[in-house]
């Protein structure tokens, strides 16, 4: 197993002004670097309170790079559908070439249908575009004089630079929240999966997973724990009933930022998101206990939320967690406690971790 | 008189490796940091070693500014025709907070056909994309509940996340090459100017500048030094005839990846780019004893260039100079000698530089 830390900002401005949301996350990714966790995560997302902090994840994951010297950058994920392959590529190289080849990139289709609207691109063509922006970036990366020709994209021959620091190019891990077609696709291509086991049920996780795993086997790619990565809510404090009442808050603030963002869902339909209406109904109405009993969240005293991962570990094997540890609007102190007792009590028992 | 780092890439990995480039460029914004220098500025180009290590600029700027502290960061410049208004909005915004203000904004048009190509903009679109593109950022800035329907984007009502550190939003700057009318129009938008002295007569440089001052004051806006930058490539060593060769040899490499990047302009004629034609002949031709003569380079003794500078400041009045210090395949300890050089020697002499 390997322990990362998932900085997926939910507050607004009335809550946290961005200049201190982004003072205590650069904090926080010193301290993962420090304790010796394996990565910092952040996401892409735009407008609302969910995420949209983080428009644009590699420049603040090029900040914790240049404060760090240990722990991998990881996008969680990055949204091909609204920046050109080009620039895309181009600005994840300086930072594999900044982070010395510390990063590790994860794409996402997106699934907001704000997004979607305000940068004009038609929900029915998010896979079309992940999938071309997704390999027209890979390729950008690993061959020279690229000539794409594309359904949405034409250019080159052209050769992008920075090269890459890592060659071929860095680890690519695909995120599929709902759609196991997509994890089975990763498999076949030798790139990682980013899951949220959060919103499904430990028996769906685990298909997706057998589904990853054997079409991996089947071109003979094999999978190390560093190509399954999930984010879990983390909330650890000394006295796990303290723990399990702050992260219960924590938490009801952040599924109000996620029912705000996923609210035009209630009159979006879209044959590439079947099912997503419903996204709207759960939203904000998450049992916490029960997410907690489930193994979908870690919260608790250390001892506890090592019992969970064992549990976890049990039902998908070895792979890596990215600790989400700044939900709603959590104080830098109630964060920083999260990761030092994590570090302190739980890290130490999984060895493989560096 | 102001005087910053500009950190232009001229190289591409046969000469010097990405990972390498961006480690010195990282120690050179740390040195002008300490040293006292008014900014660190990098530019934003693709594909070519002239400044194609640096497609996002946004990207290398938010790590300087998590190594730094006092030094300002400057975008010199980037391109609105490449890029979703909400997408560049949205990173400079959070640079800006990264940077707790200390964030500068330089647009351009950008004039490299290569780039407009593989972009699948036309060079025509140049000046209608620039205008909207800044405009939208502006209001994605400073307002909230943007509605944007312009000629190439339709978005809204959208209110921009992160909000700006810098209220209503950071200073703008606007690049400007060859094009009077556009310092003009910067004067009346109450926004700053980027010229370009190496490739213009001094004459048509104080033409300019009068044009901008004069817009400016029409509407009331009173420019400082801020508000104008320029940009000189420059070499400094005790021994100013070291200080000539060496310079000489760093430009005609610098000129070489010019000329490289600008060979388009052979077939290439645009509307939006009058007479840009002939760049490509004068591209690597420059002459470059002149050019020190002309102080069109800072190049010498550091006596040498601070009469140098007081020439300039006599023809310009007081105004913003970058220094361009990495110019072809400068070596970290020639450009750090530089930017010691000045700060030892020149900064000293101009008392409003903090």
């Amino acid at each position: 197993m390997k322990f990362g830390i998932n900085l997926f900002p939910t507050v607004g401005p009335a809550d946290k002004p961005a200049g201190e949301y982004f003072d205590e996350a650069l904090r926080l990714a010193e301290l993962a670097d420090e304790l010796g966790f394996h990565h910092v995560k952040t996401v892409e997302h735009y407008f609302h309170e969910y995420g949209g902090y983080s428009p644009d994840p590699v420049t603040f994951l090029a900040a914790a790079a240049a404060r760090t010297s240990r722990v991998r950058l990881v996008t969680g994920a990055v949204l091909p559908a609204f920046t050109h392959p080009v620039k895309l590529a181009g600005k994840l190289a300086m930072l594999d070439n900044i982070a010395k080849g510390r990063l590790d990139v994860g794409f996402g289709r997106a699934f907001l249908p704000d997004e979607f609207t305000a940068f004009q691109v038609p929900l029915d063509e998010s896979r079309a575009r992940f999938d071309e922006g997704v390999e027209a970036i890979r390729r950008l990366w690993a061959e020279e004089d690229v000539r794409w020709d594309g359904t949405f994209h034409q250019f080159g021959p052209v050769t992008l630079l920075p090269r890459t620091w890592q060659r071929p190019h860095p680890r690519i891990l695909v995120a599929t929240a709902k759609t196991p077609a997509s994890a089975e696709a990763a498999g076949r291509n030798g790139y990682g999966v980013m899951l949220v086991p959060s919103i499904n049920p430990r028996e769906a996780v685990q298909q997706t997973l057998e589904l990853y795993r054997d079409a991996a086997a089947e071109v003979g790619f094999k999978p190390t724990e560093e190509d399954v990565h999930m984010s879990y809510g983390a909330y650890l404090a000394e006295d796990g009933e303290e723990a399990r009442e702050q992260g219960r808050l924590a938490n009801e603030r952040a599924n109000r930022s996620l029912a705000s963002a996923v609210s035009a869902w209630r009159e979006t339909r879209s044959a590439d998101y079947p099912g997503y209406e419903k996204i709207v109904e759960k939203a904000g109405r998450g049992d916490f206990g029960k997410s907690v009993a489930e193994r979908k969240a870690l919260v608790g005293s250390p001892e506890q939320v090592r019992a969970a991962i064992e549990d976890i570990r049990g039902w998908y094997g070895d792979f890596t967690i990215s600790l989400q540890v700044v939900s709603g609007n959590t104080t830098f102190e109630e964060a920083a406690r999260t990761i030092r007792l994590f570090a302190e009590h739980v890290l130490p028992h999984y060895a493989t971790n560096d």
